[in-house]
């Protein structure tokens, strides 16, 4: 091994990993809390539609055959859905996978990406996976993409600019004016990625754009089912883009990805839209709550357009007190330092009863803020 | 999308996706059988372990967080059937995300591969996409694997060689022997893939290796549940190979791979050793009744250690014809085209039912072979 480990590529020696938030059972096994509220991977708190259950066990029967490689079903029902057509659509296991998809399809040795330096570490580690250098603009005081600067940062050799709206682990989002301005920007073959894993959760937002609304040849959409949809379990999203650059995806997503359960469980869940919007009312009333909370308590933090918000702390250290303190009381909450926020926690919307558990916990530890 | 589209890297523009077999459905659709067998993608046509449903139908509760990343349970149940350590097993989307996962984590711009030239496609479509530059060694007289010219064919910039033992579409395999001259042939510093997806269907033949036995740093082991298992709907395989490799890539794979059904199907699986054996016990008694059918219609296939049979026709035209008449009758075969094999036709071992209909249509069809 050690001359195989000598002739690693680079990028791989040296490349971070993805890191995930705590489990349910990894808490369970340190701490023994009496209540445990896993706020830390901005996953839907009150779980899946109804209509998961008998849509997922009807696919079993045949479940030894190969999943549909096209997803016919679900890409129908997501062009009707969206007014796009069938062949703009690409399922993936995820956007993870739909970003590492990305990566694999477009890039050619020594071609940049552009981001912001606090966004989805998803990102950062699929481009770090195909060795693609990212340049970080730094977020601007309000935690947002900051568009004039990241459109004078594409050089001769950019390849895509990638933004997530609402973006994660900020829940900032850019405006319908701002969004134009980045679009417009951009020289037509640099791609612009919109990563809208929170797109459900930002549609109260009167100035949130519609990306699919006069889309350009250069844009490719990103949505999931494992944020409003409740399905992270399952792995599955999906892109939206010119038929140009979904079939080149196409070419080397893996061919049976998604599996059949994940297919049929976004198919299932597509029918139920009163889940959703049980969701996102739950999130906007949380996050009011929360807002109130940190303003009587004098906590800095971030509005958000998403399921979660970030605290803005004092220090590195101050954060990772924070976040260890709240783990032993069971309340699982997210550090962001591979997100590019060390001084920073990031607290997934949850119940009432996990908000309350929250707010407890907070104020029983007492951390000095 | 034009100045996009000439800029696309080389290896993708040029690359042929996998095109999978035909599903149900589709035949169906085209042709209205009275009853359709699909042995076109060597499925486990008895199904799946009793025990998956249940297993499943528990692991949907709390569907709506993320899989645990390290697939914990499962691992741990492996590395106690096998005997290998915990950290030297690393759990995937099925094979073709394990091969993705080697090809994107060991090679370095103009490092090449070597393998045969009749083969699993999903490797050439991986490689391609990683732009790996595949040394196609031909298969001897036999359809086996050519040890001697791999070993002659691995230069200074070789960094893995690649075998599927038994192979696919072949069948073939390489002996205790054959396999001990390739492992002891091979420098240090290359990397020996040896994908065992139909393992369990070699276990019946006394000199098929036991490439966990007497394991090299070097060699990377790859199984499946998507075969013997009957899993091939939930995506899920792993990977055995020294803890330095696993290592590195658990880099490279996704986050959250394999998806929670998937694990929790396999590990209930695991436990149903008796469906494992049906299933065995099917596959040799269909294929002795397959070489006995052919051998009196006169033709030629290659013998099988794995849970398919390969005929061999005289020309791609007449592959061509006979596997859309064979289609025209409900019998779903697989042209291997992809697989290097233009003139064979893979057929999987299915039920008595499913073979009686392969055999009554081949009879119908007449052919001339």
């Amino acid at each position: 091994m050690k001359n195989l480990e000598t002739k690693l590529p680079e990028n791989i020696k040296t490349l971070k990993p993805y890191v995930s938030g705590k489990t349910i059972a990894e808490v369970k096994a340190l701490y023994q809390p009496a209540q445990i509220s896993k706020l830390a991977s901005n996953e839907n708190r009150l779980g899946f539609s109804k209509l998961v259950k008998d849509s997922v066990l009807k696919a079993l029967d045949g479940i030894q055959d190969y999943p549909d490689p096209l997803a016919l079903q679900l890409r129908r029902e997501l062009a009707r859905r969206y007014s796009v057509g069938e062949k703009e659509i690409l399922l993936g296991a995820g956007s993870e996978s739909l970003i590492s998809i990305i990566c694999r399809t477009f890039f050619k040795d020594h071609e940049n990406a552009i981001t912001a330096d606090a966004t989805f570490v998803g990102f950062f580690v699929q481009a770090g996976v195909r060795g693609i250098e990212v340049k970080k603009v730094p977020v601007t005081n309000e935690y947002k993409f900051d568009v004039l600067n990241i459109l004078n940062t594409v050089d001769e050799s950019t390849k895509m600019v990638y933004i997530a709206n609402p973006n994660n682990p900020t829940g900032t989002y850019l405006n319908q004016k701002e969004y134009e301005n980045l679009l417009s920007g951009l020289p037509d073959d640099v791609l612009l990625i919109v990563d809208e894993a929170y797109f459900e959760y930002a549609q109260p937002v009167t100035d949130y754009p519609n990306a699919l609304a006069n889309r350009r040849e250069n844009v490719i959409v990103l949505r999931t089912f494992s944020k409003a949809y409740g399905l992270a379990g399952f792995r599955i999203g999906y892109a939206i883009a010119d038929e140009n650059l979904i079939r080149e995806m196409t070419k080397t997503k893996l061919t049976f990805e998604p599996a059949t359960p994940a297919q049929a469980a976004a198919l299932a869940s597509l029918q139920d839209e009163e889940f959703i919007k049980r969701g996102v009312d739950m999130v906007e009333k949380g996050k009011k709550r929360l807002y109130d909370f940190f303003d009587l308590q004098g906590v800095k933090y971030v509005k958000s357009a998403a399921n979660s918000v970030l605290m803005v702390l004092e220090s590195d250290q101050q954060a990772e007190v924070f976040t260890q303190n709240m783990l032993a009381e069971g309340v699982i909450l997210r550090r962001v330092n591979g997100f590019g926020l060390p001084h920073c926690v990031r607290i997934t919307i949850g119940t009432e009863r996990e908000m309350n558990h929250f707010e407890e916990s907070f104020l029983k530890i007492n951390q000095p803020l």
